[in-house]
């Protein structure tokens, strides 16, 4: 198994990342952390180990479940098993789960060794690699947490098979936001030639897929691992109009993915409308995104606006008091601006431009 | 009020010390802060703030308040507060609220501003600054925590007019420790010549002696800012056989500070078998500490070898199943040895030498 990328995050702790090409070489490569091991998994994913191993716990799976009373269920097994700061972490999930292993792990005896075997191509793609630790709180996502970047990522695509359709689908917006932030064609253009192999989930072509999308993560995070100099929020794109439009359906109408795909194009939009997104390039995303099923001409009612412009101002209110948003100039080309309250309504609620 | 120390430490955070030569800076500079400011104290120190600010917490005292259920309480002030990632946690108070106050502040939004105002001896002088934040976990001291150092950190040694005997001379035996991990002589000349001013807690002569032991701590922590080299170790000096007597004692009998300042006798008496530690450092250095009260001429009873052991080994199996200690070849100079188990019982069971 060889390290595919390697990035230098947060108190310079170093990312390995390794993308198998079967699963074969899983359990080896799980072997070869020794004994001082604490595995964490969720009801699903432990599914995908047999035999399990000898120190483990099994969490509930789902968003409720990212709480400070499941991360404490780690940190009581590693005390009960006598592990000690020399121990390591192995969280094997979705990011649900690799956000709480990883909280956990940064925070046992101030920080043990971390390993993620993400299971979900959100989490593969995204999740896994950054640093990013969490758990809500309050009603609030991620608000407690840590930067604490897992020292080895280990991507096995064959274990996509029993993910969910909806899970995939969900991950799959995520890697289409990383195509649209580099300039480098491959990722894009493999999304316009291959839906067939991608939609069904061809562990040779993910394998590929999931590196590109890595890479393009890799170049923002390890310019600014800590979220400090802005060029991390490029990441974001599409996040502000998405959240508010999950928000807005209570979580349960949209899927992140879907949200995210939707904000996206609304953030093409509004770069074209500002006269700072070549129109082609727009028009193109916009047509990438319908592609894989996202509902790109989607369009909130008249009546929900209020509640909306509240999502998205509450989401940004903390900044600065402006509404600030990810838009791309060209593929590639983030930059961050201001959007009038005016244009985010006609955005938003505006009937579909004919095609 | 002018920087007095700056150190970069973990993540590449640094530092500022500031000590004050009088308490009429303090309102001045804590309202410098800003309105955007959760301020944590305890029972104690809140008497020493009037009035009190409009957003604070006020913990109860002691080292069993060290835990989990206290952070969220300021988690949670924080979010019903609508605090967000540009606020400031203010901790005033000893280690105790120190350490939690900055380990909150390390997990709220992934880490907001952290400024620390030390009101014991023991924090001013060592606690505060270093980084090191910590809650007790399952009957585990300091089990669970991070590495995330405190911007600022504010001294004012004229608050410690209130604070109660044992613990001043708590915190006496760090900077003892500190003047003998120096080769700079000023600290432990001071020490040597005015001990009434010490004692009687001159604030001016407190002002230069708590700068000098921030000094040769921050020598230290800096070339090793997350205890990875060994390095920081060093620090440790008297604390594995001052840990084990605490313990032994049910940590009621003993008070940190005066364990220590034993367990720095048997390094240094430990250091002089062995060859290492050259016999007038140590004799002079064992009077110094005896000059300050410490009982330097304990030795546990026959009958308390086997758990005095136990407890020894339980601090440091989890190393390498050796037991290391810090001992010093002269004044300055540590260096970290292993000791048989038979020089160790010798060390604290036999009868102490004739001076
Ligand atoms: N740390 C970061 O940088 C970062 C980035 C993006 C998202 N996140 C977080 O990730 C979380 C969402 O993660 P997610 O989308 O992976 O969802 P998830 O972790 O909730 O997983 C979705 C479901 O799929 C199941 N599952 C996982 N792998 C499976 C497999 N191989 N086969 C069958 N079932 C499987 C899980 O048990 C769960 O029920 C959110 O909490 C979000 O905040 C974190
Ligand atoms: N973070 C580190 O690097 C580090 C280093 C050493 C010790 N510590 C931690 O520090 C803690 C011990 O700290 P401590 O010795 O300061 O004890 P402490 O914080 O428990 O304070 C001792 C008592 O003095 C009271 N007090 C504090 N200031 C006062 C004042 N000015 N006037 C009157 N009363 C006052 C407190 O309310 C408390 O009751 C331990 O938990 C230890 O683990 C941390």
């Amino acid at each position: 198994m060889e390290e595919r990328i390697s990035v230098v995050l947060a108190s310079g702790r170093k990312s390995s990342v390794y993308i198998a090409s079967n699963t074969s070489e899983l359990s080896a490569r799980l072997s070869s952390y020794g004994a001082n091991v604490l595995w964490v998994m969720d009801e699903h994913t432990s599914q995908l180990l047999r035999p399990l191993p000898p120190i483990h716990v099994i969490l509930e799976a789902g968003e409720p479940s990212k709480n400070w009373r499941n991360v404490e269920i780690i940190l009581r097994t590693a005390v009960q098993e006598g592990l000690a700061r020399d121990a390591a972490f192995v969280g094997i999930g979705g990011g649900v789960l690799c956000d709480m292993t990883a909280f956990a792990a940064s925070l046992f005896m101030r920080g043990c060794s971390l390993v993620l075997v993400p299971t979900t191509l959100l989490c593969m793609t995204d999740a896994a690699l950054g640093g990013k630790t969490a758990i809500d709180y309050m009603g609030g996502k991620n608000l407690v947490g840590t930067f604490y970047p897992a020292r080895d990522i280990l991507i096995f695509p064959e274990l996509l098979k029993s993910l969910p359709e909806g899970e995939y689908v969900n991950g799959l917006a995520e890697m289409l936001k990383h195509a649209l932030l580099t300039e480098d064609e491959s990722l894009y253009r493999t999304f316009l030639t291959k839906k067939k192999n991608i939609l069904d989930r061809d562990p040779v072509l993910l394998r590929t897929l999931i590196g590109l999308s890595l890479d393009v993560k890799a170049a923002y995070i390890s310019r600014d691992p800590e979220e400090k100099n802005g060029i991390r929020q490029a990441l974001n794109l599409g996040h502000t109009f998405g959240h508010a439009l999950e928000s807005l359906g209570g979580f349960r109408s949209w899927s992140h993915g879907a949200a995210v795909a939707w904000g996206i194009g609304r953030a093409l939009e509004a770069g074209t409308m500002l006269g700072l997104t070549e129109p082609r390039f727009a028009a193109g995303a916009q047509k990438l995104l319908a592609m894989y099923g996202y509902d790109m001409d989607y369009r909130i009612g008249r009546g929900e606006w209020m509640q909306f412009r509240q999502n998205i101002l509450r989401d940004k209110k903390k900044e600065d008091g402006h509404v600030h948003f990810i838009l791309l100039e060209k593929q590639g080309i983030p930059i961050r601006r201001m959007v009038d309250e005016q244009m985010i309504q006609a955005l938003v609620i505006s009937p579909p431009l004919k095609k």
